[in-house]
Formats: structure tokens, C-alpha cells, sequence
């Protein structure tokens, strides 16, 4: 089960999740791309030093890389808690994962300290201000690469400025199947944000998943970046939901067949890729946020979507499989689960 | 319920049904296609009259075509009963139909007389046997056209000699997935066989169904015609059942995909086209037929398969519908049964 999912949160029909991410560096240290081992062992002390000293208010679990099997750091990837990024230099990468996985700490991924706050539903104020305190808890003991002129310094230049990302995961089948959803994309990437599949920079768009998010992070208080992301996210859930009660009305049978079909190929395939099993979970999510369907809880999709990725799968039995035996067990744990 | 399925067939995991068929004609009477309406009410009366003094030993049922609505007629099509020809001229033509409706008896279609017996599983040996009884029966009362060197005069040159026509309507859903029917298709056509879908003449093959015939009348006996088609369909048994262990064998969880999708689909859809209907259902008698479902009887499947017909539906509900509405109504039936 993925910790973070459960519990309940706003505008869930539309918004999967809201995602906070601040990127912070070391003073007088060499970026994570140019530090020798040595030196991410440093930078690695000094920060676990500051989370010693913070005293952070939640528990918080330190686990290196190294120390993970691939299959598990995959499947921390998969579940969002950690990006791809982390686990492509392993023996100078770490993270701190709040206890009940709403918050990430990760070391030397592309920036020495990247916060993570992540939250189910349309969480995007609150996961600013929480961000933000763990932020300052930090400040208190590591002396951040600050500039007067550009603000947070980061390895990346855009990153620079408020070293902010914030992203919202939202589900739009409607958008897509009316075809409106290019407009969409084109006029949200005019206003500076920027459009994505669920696993970031260069993924597939997967079951109707987009990750919406800024593009900049200079010239801008963080407030306003926050402010700016969640009227358009307002914006598109209306418009997504307008469609659904739109097609509802006019194409009430098609859209049933739609639902009801996806349901019938997961109670009883044998055999499912995980691209088959978003888009299946996908008119799953859109029938239960329709109304068509009422006996199965949309978490419970959102989890299954995580927990048949490939690794999580594979975590999930215990053993590393091959793709085609991988789509028989994922088959079989669908059915099981319905 | 379409009532001359309802019997137990032999070898019915791979033959649905077998006919025969005799074309006969009235010596002296023009045939059916250049003959006036007063001409063919003389025919008919003469077959009338036959059939009284006959005195067959079962019930028949004397049915105008005139005097059935379209939607009847049409189902009387789907169910294999009369030939898509009778119903062509409605005011000159007629049928007697046997109360279990294993034979039918058509008047004034391509001629004047076309018997026809209809057993679900393999029976030509027996049917041409019944057919011939019921030739005979007739025989005594009407003054057949025949010619000493030509045999049995008919409408079509390809008809005269024996008048009859076999056929098996079998389900080759193994030879069809290995690419195999190609090449069977042909050497049944170099043997002097003909391949054509359930309907007869230039149909469309669906659901794996294929129906298999005699093409010459002319030149051999009537037995040899017969012990000629029953070897071939032997053979044909042993080569789909042979696939379909070997299948079992080697792509044990694919066939099962397969197999279990088309259920799970035709359990849950909310709108069904008659050709997908003929494709799932075919997957589901394969699975049957292959013991992978072991709760759904295949005799279950082939009434389904007619009822599910366009004219045989809307008899079912007792109304005329647009295709849009039918195929709402076919998904409703299906879920239904099952």
C-alpha cells in the first residue's frame, strides 16, 4: 500500500495529487554533478548533521541508495516518493522519507537538498507553507548557497530563484476523449506551465495522467507561483467536469459501455501489459467520478495503478520477473483485488 | 429458443450442424422464376395436395410467406430454417415446416420443391437418409421432372443430377488463429468443396463459422456424395482438435486471455455490435470447446449466436428498433444469460 495516498483530500475527482518541491544547495560546495565521492560524502554528513539538529516535529527514516536493492529503488520512483534522477548515481544519493511518506528530504540528486512535499487532491497552499517550514527548520543549520541578485542558487538554471516546483496530477478523460485536451496543453504552456506525463520530464501520458506544473522560478514570489498554479488547476477541473456531465447527458450509454467494458477486461484477463492496465484504470477512475460506477473507491484504483508498475509489481511478489510474467501476475493480482 | 438445436449432436465441439437438401421440380410446370402468380398457386396447390396424401409420419406446419411480418421472415432466415431465396417473391411462396423443425419442406424458391434437413452436430448419413424417405413419401404423389440421362431436372444447371446439396457448418476457430484455413480452404475447393460463411452464398464469415458443401450434383451417387463430405469433415475434426491441444499446450495462458476477455466483455458491455457479438461468442465456444470454461453449455452459445441475430433480436422484444437501439438491447440479453 502507498502510505501517502491514504488519506483524504480535495478536488480528488479531478486532482490526484499536489506536489511541492523546493531545491536547495550547499554554500562553497561543488554541485552533485562535479563532486567526487568524497565530497558527496560531505555534503551528505552536513545535511543529516542539520535533520539531527532540526528536530524535525515528524519522524523521518534515512536510507542511502546504495543500501537498496533496484527493484526497490524503482519502486520508491514508481510510488512518486523519490524522482529518477536520485537513483541514477547511487553511491553518493540518500533520502529522508517522513514517516508517513507525505514528505521527501532527497541528497544529491541534481541539487545537494531537494524538499518534497506530497499530498493527495488539490493541496497546494498547504503543501507550500509545510514545505516551507521544514525549509526554514533546515536554514537553521545549513548555510544555503543564497545570492541577493538571483535568490537560491541551483545546479540547474532553471531552477534558480525560488528553487521552486509545484505540480498538481490531475485526471482527464473527458478533456482527452473530446479532443479538447491539445487546447488545453498549448494555452496552459502560453501561461508558462508546463504539461506532463505522471513520471516527469520526457514520460508517457499514461491513463488520462497529466502532471501540470511551473515552468519558471524566477521573478515570481513563491505565493504568487502557488497562487497562479491553483486558479488554473480550478480552471481545469471545472472544464473537465462540465465535459462530464456533458457527455453523461448526451452519450450516457456510451460512456456506461466505456466504464463497464474496462471493467470486464480487468475482472477477467489473463494476461495485462501496465499500458493496457492505465488506460483500463483510467475508465475505471472516469466511471466512478461519473457515477457510474458506485461500489469501487477511487483511492483503491489509484493505488492499483501504482502497484502494477513493474517494479512494485515485482516488489509486491517478491521476486525480479520477466515482462511476460510479469503480465500474468499483474492480471492476477487485478483480479484479485476486484 | 430456436427448437432443432435442441438435440444432441455427435462430434458438436467442432460441427454446429449438418443439411442436406433436395431440389426437386413438377414435370411441366415452368420454373419458379418465369412463372406468373397463378402458376406458382397451382405449384403450391400440387405440393398441397402431396403433402396431404403423403400422410409423413411427424407434424408439419404450412406457412405463407406473405403472411408473415418482415421481421419473422427474416428470423425464420437467421435461423437456418428457410434460405434467404424463399423470401424473395413473398407472394408466390410457401414452406411446411416439421413441428421440431429438423426439416423444412420450401415451395417456389429457385424450384418448386426444396427439402431440407437440419441436425445440430454431424449427420449426413442420417439426414440424407430422413431426406430421402421424405423424397420418396412425396415422390408417390407428384410427377418429379427427371430426364433418364440427366437425373433430377432443376432451375440451376449446378443442381441437376442428384438435386442435392450437404453441408456442415463448422467452428474452426484454431485453424483460423494458426493461419492454417488458407490453405485448407483451397484444397477443399480442389476437391470439388465449396467454403462459404453460416449464410450460404457470398456471406460473410463470422465468428469462425464455416459452412462446408458439395459443389457437383452431376456424376456421382447420392452415397458417394455423402461418404465423400463425411470423410473430409473427419479430417477437418481431427486437424482443429489437434490444433487445439496443441494451442492448450504451448500458449496455454494466451488462449486463456482470450478466452476469459470475451466473457468479461460480453458480460459487461452496455453496447454490442451483432459482428463483435459473433467474435466473442466464437472465443467462448473455442474456450468451451478447449475446457477452459466448464460452467457455460456450447449448445447455450449456439442459440445465443441466432438470437442475437438483427430480425431474430427484434422478435425477441417484439418491436422493430434502429441498429443503435438494437445493439443496446443485444448487450441487455446478453448480460442478462449469463
Amino acid at each position: 500500500m502507498v502510505k501517502w495516498l491514504d488519506r483524504e483530500g480535495i478536488d480528488e475527482d479531478v486532482v490526484v495529487s499536489s506536489r511541492v518541491r523546493l531545491a536547495r544547495n550547499i554554500r562553497d560546495e561543488k554541485f552533485p554533478q562535479r563532486m567526487s565521492l568524497n565530497e558527496s560524502q560531505v555534503v551528505t554528513e552536513k545535511i543529516l548533521n542539520a535533520m539531527e539538529k532540526s528536530n524535525l516535529p515528524e519522524k523521518y527514516n534515512f536510507k542511502r541508495i546504495e543500501d537498496l536493492s533496484s527493484l526497490e529503488r524503482r519502486a520508491y520512483v514508481e510510488e512518486h516518493l523519490i524522482s529518477p534522477g536520485l537513483i541514477e548515481v547511487p553511491d553518493k544519493s540518500s533520502f529522508f522519507l517522513r514517516e508517513d511518506e507525505a514528505v521527501t528530504i532527497m541528497i544529491n540528486e541534481e541539487d545537494h537538498l531537494r524538499m518534497q512535499v506530497l499530498f493527495p487532491g488539490l493541496y497546494l497552499e498547504e503543501g507550500w507553507k509545510l514545505c516551507s517550514e521544514i525549509d526554514d527548520f533546515l536554514e537553521k543549520n545549513i548555510d544555503y548557497a543564497y545570492s541577493e541578485k538571483f535568490g537560491y542558487l541551483t545546479s540547474c538554471p532553471t531552477n534558480v530563484g525560488t528553487g521552486m516546483r509545484i505540480s498538481c496530477m490531475v485526471h482527464l478523460p473527458c478533456l482527452v476523449l473530446t479532443g479538447y485536451i491539445d487546447s488545453l496543453i498549448s494555452a496552459l504552456n502560453q501561461i508558462g506551465l508546463t504539461v506532463r506525463g505522471i513520471y516527469g520530464e520526457g514520460s508517457q501520458i499514461l491513463g488520462n495522467l497529466f502532471q501540470i506544473s511551473n515552468q519558471t522560478t524566477l521573478g515570481e514570489t513563491e505565493e504568487e507561483i502557488v497562487q497562479k498554479l491553483k486558479s488554473v488547476i480550478l480552471e481545469v477541473i471545472e472544464k473537465e467536469r462540465n465535459l462530464r456531465l456533458k457527455l453523461l447527458e448526451t452519450q450516457k450509454i456510451d460512456m456506461e459501455d466505456r466504464v463497464f467494458r474496462a471493467l470486464g477486461l480487468l475482472k477477467y484477463s489473463r494476461v495485462i501489459t501496465s499500458s493496457e492496465t492505465m488506460k483500463l484504470f483510467s475508465d475505471i477512475k472516469m466511471g466512478i467520478e461519473m457515477g457510474i460506477i458506485k461500489d469501487i473507491k477511487l483511492k483503491d484504483i489509484d493505488q492499483l495503478m501504482i502497484l502494477c508498475q513493474p517494479s512494485s509489481l515485482q516488489r509486491y511478489y517478491g521476486k525480479d520477473m520477466i515482462p511476460e510474467e510479469r503480465d500474468i501476475k499483474r492480471a492476477e493480482l487485478i483480479r484479485e483485488r476486484f
